[in-house]
């Protein structure tokens, strides 16, 4: 095991190197399954005004995904692990050939997963993690690798909140107890608090110029 | 991992015959993070009258679950995996020392997570799937493995189909294409389907009857 993630680490150097030759900001995306990190892109694609959005898509099986967002006009491909339960750094590479995306911003969707991607470094400049207000508040006390891995949380399905008796003051106390990263709220389905995602948009989008800058 | 795959399938035999010699019925529960386990632990707890019921609980971290059931009067055993993305076989047998129960119903609540537990046979008598309305009707396309690992499925938070647009038919046809489980709809938070939690429990008390009679 130990090996294997010191070849990871390896091979996301030089993914990083290869997003930094093309003006690339990767970000990885994480969360568990159906926590809304397909729709969270498209949304997310909307606000980003003109700059050019990629998508590698990993999944266990199916290309559900990136036929939805192909749809979209977003540029997907699709990597199927074939049962493995984390994306790593080699396949990364292939995956975001086939996008071929310059000057712009490449998401990496993770297979949906809360625990093991958070074990291997893509090479990407952000950390994402979509988590789910039906998930639960107590997540963070519980997947505590996940939540302190990722730069920013994005909070999905928040109109469930009353349904779902969710507590967003023990949410908020367990992530503060393993990281300081940003929350952004959002609530796609019913059209409430679809500004989070303007918000999630924004903060891509500084990191985005940062890197053009540099 | 081909190795560790081994030693693992061994234990499990031995699991089985511990948990044969005690007349006991081990219930394998797997599940997303969030889809409902203990909620559902203890639901079916209630509707099993007279059945001695113990717990083995396993998390990556935190001992929240665990407490919860005893605070309900259910005997549990806390695994925590540090960091692990799943149960094997050589933990549940600590687990279920502890929890040191004869003639009873057992239940294994596996780290949330819907893809590496079906890699690693616990020694368990049945495989218990749960699926939460939350996580979408696409799921049983997109995690093969685990829906054709399972023995049968509980779809809970089933009060939540309309407000998130799940489609039962998409599910129903996804699940078939891989599995011929028996599907169980609950949904605890409103009271609505509780019946589905009974349905459950009467499996579940077939199970243990057969193996008392053999």
């Amino acid at each position: 095991m130990k090996e294997l993630l010191e070849a990871n680490d390896r091979l996301a150097g030089d993914n990083r190197a290869y997003f930094a030759s093309r003006h690339v900001l990767a970000v990885n995306l994480m969360g568990s399954p159906g926590s809304g990190k397909t729709t969270l892109i498209s949304a997310i694609a909307k606000e980003l005004g003109g700059i050019p959005v990629g998508v590698v898509e990993g999944d266990i099986a199916s290309s559900i995904d990136a036929e939805n967002l192909e749809k979209q006009g977003i540029r997907s491909s699709q990597i199927n692990t074939c049962g493995e339960c984390h994306l790593d750094s080699r396949v990364i590479r292939d995956g975001a050939d086939q996008v071929d995306l310059k000057n712009g911003i490449l998401f990496i969707e993770n297979v949906g997963n809360l625990i093991c991607p958070a074990e291997f470094d893509l090479g990407e400049n952000v950390r994402l993690l979509a988590a789910s207000v039906p998930e639960g508040d107590d997540k963070p006390y519980k997947y505590v690798p996940m939540f302190s891995y990722a730069d920013a949380v994005v909070l999905t399905k928040c109109d469930l909140k009353e349904a779902v008796g969710f507590d967003s003051g023990r949410f908020e106390k367990g992530l503060r107890a393993v990281s300081q990263a940003p929350v952004f709220e959002v609530g796609l389905k019913s059209g409430r608090q679809p500004q989070g995602v303007k918000t999630v948009a924004d903060y891509l989008r500084k990191k985005y110029d940062a890197l053009k800058k540099a």
